[in-house]
């Protein structure tokens, strides 16, 4: 049978909770699907920082090398600051990894609740392909003058011309498998005008590759305003790594889905291990309750089976979301039921 | 009688239908509330770019140095790029008159209409405050090795120890100013981590000094889905130059006013003349046809005569723009009505 290695990290908090969760539904795939997954567990974490001094150990990278990819549950806790605990787990897995492009569904599911009025799950259904390597989160800056009223802070943002066509030419590709074909590109080239008017012209210069993909490009204020009011307008928004970032929580907060909303981290190539993991974090108020939603964690597992090649699989699990909500099965409390964390994955791995 | 020297830029498209009602309603208030407005008319546009090769002469600043504050429509035509238009014009003004306080209402008005679900007037009542001078708008960067793969570009976020204070001291001192007096910052410190966490520092730091403000802080991205999901939570809002242009749009679009928002560019020590523009365009698609709305640029001149000492004055405007919208006044298309520019700005005038 084919086989697929994955290292999991359950990480902090209520990570622990869902990564099982979604290993079940994963494994019930796995037996469905005839494949199978041979996985390796790490238990880096902020516990593991208080122990050891580290999020994970020097060889980490190398270890997480040996598999296909990475299911990662939350990463942070109270009391370890976050240039600690996410720069010395996430951000080095993304980067170490060049897990360029972080893809995102913003997709109103059917029972989900959207702010918005008038809307529904034919309203939203689109991607954000976020750049998830360079841009405005750059490790160039510092600061001067400390202590006194000339004191600056000064930091970098870079677009590399690699950087930039990688990640819009993985937009135009998945752009080419969808019905619409529209790519949308997030800019501020009137305002920040070194960096964004070269985001434009390497968009604009990929684009004519594309001669059946449709674009537009509109700078990221109003874009979020489109994302609250036309957020039918949409298939494929691209952006850097900043803005990338803000779409993919405003998007699945219009889509009412912040709480459920999958992520991968990939590597298109496949040199490296592509990296899967909720957009939810760690949620300290509600972890070891065993109440939160494992959605998120159970559709990046959706994520990362189709990233594998087992698209069938992948479909299963997603449909399976789609009709356990609309068919009114178990819910946890942030979606209105009294369900457990458990009794939703129990259910949904029944059903895959 | 009190004399305030208003120097007028209509600019572009719609701010040429715009500007006029403003002054309509202006022109009302001050002879209501007994003071005097000097105006000096200024016809600075791409049309004068067109003609001269310049947004404004060499001497733009110097004149408009003159006058107490600047009333401005739109800034921007198809044909023009923004580099020249905006950074020819507006941007040169915030600049060379450290407005460093970019201030836009986001109030959910009567009769205007919300794409959120179930949300009221007592839902968004909230500020902005936006730094206006630095930031991620800096003029530090350039581009290496163009033409090439190893292409790049580059450009700084600058923010300094001055630059951060003196925007969130105005917005502490707005909290004070307001019933719940408590003042959200925008962050991204757990990614951009040279300059926001700088930013955290001061704002902890300035917090310290209104014991009486409550504070709290999220990072843009959920700090935009907060924005959709509950409104309610924000009174005063202060953010870098980038994320403060962000939220500054996003707001309004929850608030469904983004046609007719209204924003100030303030320089509080009024060393220079301060600068009133209305949140949207030029609107190429409808100029001409004095169908546009001129309830932002109206707005706009409430807070200038607030800044300018005319508090009564600015108030009955803000309250006639209420009334009218709750009492079923002449509408503009963008509203759901048939009235042209020049009906709502009579109906407001007469009410003023
Ligand atoms: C036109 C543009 C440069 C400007 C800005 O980003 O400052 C605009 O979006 C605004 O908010 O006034
Ligand atoms: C935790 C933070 C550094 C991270 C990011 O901004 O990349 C998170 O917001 C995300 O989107 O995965």
């Amino acid at each position: 049978a084919r086989k697929h290695r994955i290292a999991v990290i359950p990480g902090d908090g209520i990570g622990k909770e869902t990564t099982p969760e979604g290993l079940r539904v994963l494994d019930a795939a796995a037996r469905r699907f005839g494949f199978e997954l041979e996985l390796t567990h790490y238990d880096w974490s902020c516990e593991t920082y208080a122990q050891t001094g580290k999020m994970m150990p020097e060889d980490g990278l190398d270890r997480l090398k040996q598999s296909d990819s990475v299911f990662l549950g939350a990463v942070g806790w109270p009391g370890v600051p976050d240039h600690v605990s996410l720069w010395g787990l996430l951000i080095p897995i993304r980067r170490g990894f060049d897990q360029y492009v972080n893809l995102r569904p913003c997709k109103l599911l059917p029972g989900a609740t959207t702010p918005l009025a008038n809307r529904g799950p034919a309203d939203i259904d689109f991607y954000v392909v976020r750049e998830n390597t360079e841009g405005e989160y750059s490790s160039v800056g510092g600061r001067m003058f400390p202590g006194t009223d000339r004191e600056f802070v000064s930091q970098q943002s870079i677009l590399t011309r690699i950087g930039c066509d990688r990640v819009m030419k993985y937009a135009f590709e998945l752009a080419m498998t969808r019905k619409r074909k529209k790519v949308t590109s997030a800019t501020k080239s009137n305002g920040i005008t070194f960096t964004m008017p070269y985001w434009d012209e390497r968009f604009a210069e990929m684009a004519k590759a594309y001669p059946e993909v449709t674009t537009d490009q509109f700078h990221i204020d109003i874009l979020c305003a489109h994302f609250v009011q036309h957020p039918d307008w949409f298939d494929v928004v691209v952006g850097s790594n900043l803005f990338g970032d803000i779409l993919s929580d405003l998007g699945p907060a219009v889509a009412g889905s912040i709480g459920i909303a999958a992520s991968a981290n990939i590597n298109p190539e496949k040199t490296f291990p592509s990296m899967f993991e909720p957009v939810h974090g760690s949620a300290p108020d509600i972890a070891g309750k065993w109440i939160c939603n494992p959605i998120g964690q159970i559709w990046s597992g959706a994520m990362m089976l189709e990233h594998l090649g087992e698209k069938a699989a992948a479909d299963a699990i997603t449909d399976a979301i789609e009709t356990m909500l609309r068919d009114g099965g178990p819910r946890t409390r942030d979606m209105g039921g009294q369900a457990g964390t458990v009794d939703v994955g129990k259910a949904l791995a029944e059903v895959v």
